[in-house]
């Protein structure tokens, strides 16, 4: 009952891509965890520039990289025919290779067999770890908060991951807990909670937040939303297995209705705040909201300004973008939380 | 995007099973589809008699039988060696071998190989069908009911099966819908909710109730229960994804903490009715409850009566024991409902 996790430092591969938006996942290792990367390799033609040295796979395992993190999407998720021979030659030198892709590394034969000989890992950050438990819904030592929503796609991974490193900075014990295969690639640890099978999902929140000091927070990235008519259950199970102390809730100004579902409206903070309360109090009954995230880029800088302090007051709760204006407010909560 | 499903008619498999206790799918297919069973084949030593003719493998074959099904449990769940040859030579005759065990059927090699050859199934009830799709939360045609529960494993099954049998016989247009191994077992079609991956789970559920007729009611068979610490996820999906219009909330008379989770008090009736309510809104705006199923085997006869009585005047629902009572109530709730 372990998380998928993975050995820095990293060499991360960038494959031909020319496009940075395609990079995303590279480009969030490096933002997010600048010191487990080692180095950057392109292949011909390749121009996507993370700011890292550029490192022949030789080179970088001369200088100790233990693992290639493969930091591109590609095209429908396969892996191209062009990559398989980097990959053989960085787990030939002793690195695991690390993938978000759709193809399983381990489907690849030559791979497969060239990574058991070398002794070294395939790790696909889409699968799920094995064995995994039913939950239990005891309570753990150390204390807890979730990222939660009003749809998808709105800054929840982001939300946890700035909250983490403002906690960091300030010398608080926190971890950042990723429940989606991107917030495992930044972070190096975690588990695709919605690949989880049903009757596990609160079992695998479970693993994700284990038992810690009682000054420690885990902060975990939430997945989906309660009221998402597509994804409620993965929101339901990581609710319920996380046990949060506290919670903010991720939203994104201007946004009405659930983001591919046109006939159903965004739920409003209130609601997403009773809701996540009523069913996390089962597992924790002083589950409490301490924060509002808004992706504000839809609006003007004085606008955004506007539309917090609004919120503020409408909910008696700090509001802030994390991306303008930093994570600081929300902290403060969790440094005065009791 | 298919269901489970299997035809019939089939010549149920008892092992050398000697405990009728552990012939519980069989005896449960026997009670609820005898038109469905064409005999039973027990091997040397075994006496659980479901009360169909003795039929030989090809005596089964001759008489037209399209699927084995196996209707025992077996200790750690596996196939027993002494099993695999039954099953090749039923393959081999043309028959489908359905299984709701542990063992995956096509991980036998040998009864993988006379499969392919004579062009039948191998049907793993515990193995949802692939390519699921992500709940659309789009409302379809005709009526649904299902059955939810304060806990796991007080009759959530039975209820649906007593429903749509009642309303059946009284002519009403009804199907049940099983979301879970035994109850695939039982009405030869299905969905394996709880093994459904996180994402899908809703996705599932809409697949389990595809559009009907407008005056058509699909009978859908509960899992788990919204207030579980372990499996509240499952229950959520299925609730989203059934989009019920009308609910009957299943519990045990005397039953007062979860099952296996003794820190976890049972829900209140009226706890069930409002989270149901809440949550399935969302993809029905009409839901309600109907009525209340009680499992009162731990009361007399009289307490029973009692009991079903004042849970009557409490939440003005019928209230029945469909083993003891039958679902009349139920049904009239459903025959009435606008």
């Amino acid at each position: 009952m372990q998380q998928i996790s993975f050995q820095a430092p990293y060499l991360i591969f960038l494959g031909s891509e020319t496009n940075p938006t395609y990079a995303k996942t590279g480009a969030g290792i490096v933002q997010w965890q600048p010191e487990r990367c080692l180095g950057q390799f392109n292949l011909p033609g390749g121009t996507v520039d993370l700011g890292l040295p550029q490192l022949s796979i030789a080179e970088a395992a001369a200088k100790g990289a233990k693992s290639l993190v493969i930091g591109t999407a590609v095209i429908g998720g396969a892996i191209p025919e062009s990559w398989v021979e980097v990959l053989e030659q960085a787990a030939g030198l002793g690195m695991d290779i690390v993938a978000g892709v759709h193809t399983r590394l381990s489907d690849i034969p030559s791979l497969a067999q060239t990574a058991l000989e070398a002794g070294v890992k395939l790790i696909d950050v889409r699968v799920p770890p094995k064995n995994l438990p039913v939950g239990t819904g005891k309570k753990r030592p150390g204390l807890r908060l979730l990222t939660v929503g009003t749809d998808c796609a709105l800054g929840k991974k982001y939300t946890a991951l700035a909250i983490t490193k403002e906690a960091q900075d300030r010398g608080m014990k926190a971890t950042f807990r990723a429940s989606g295969q991107t917030g495992i690639m930044i972070s190096g640890a975690g588990i695709p909670i919605d690949a989880v099978v049903a009757d596990f999902v609160s079992g695998a929140a479970e693993v994700l937040s284990p038992d810690n000091d009682a000054d420690h927070w885990d902060v975990i990235e939430g997945q989906g939303a309660l009221h998402h008519p597509g994804y409620g259950a993965v929101s339901m199970g990581l609710l319920i297995g996380s046990q949060p102390d506290a919670f903010v809730v991720c939203t994104e100004a201007g946004r009405e209705v659930v983001s591919g579902w046109p006939d159903f409206p965004l739920p409003s903070i209130d609601e997403v705040i009773e809701r996540t309360v009523t069913i996390g109090k089962r597992t924790n009954p002083g589950i409490r909201a301490i924060g509002i995230s808004v992706n504000t880029s839809k609006l003007s800088q004085e606008e955004a300004v506007a539309y917090l302090s609004s919120l503020e007051s409408q909910h008696g709760l700090p509001a802030t973008d994390p991306i303008r204006f930093g994570a600081t407010k929300i902290v403060d909560a969790m440094e005065s939380f009791s």
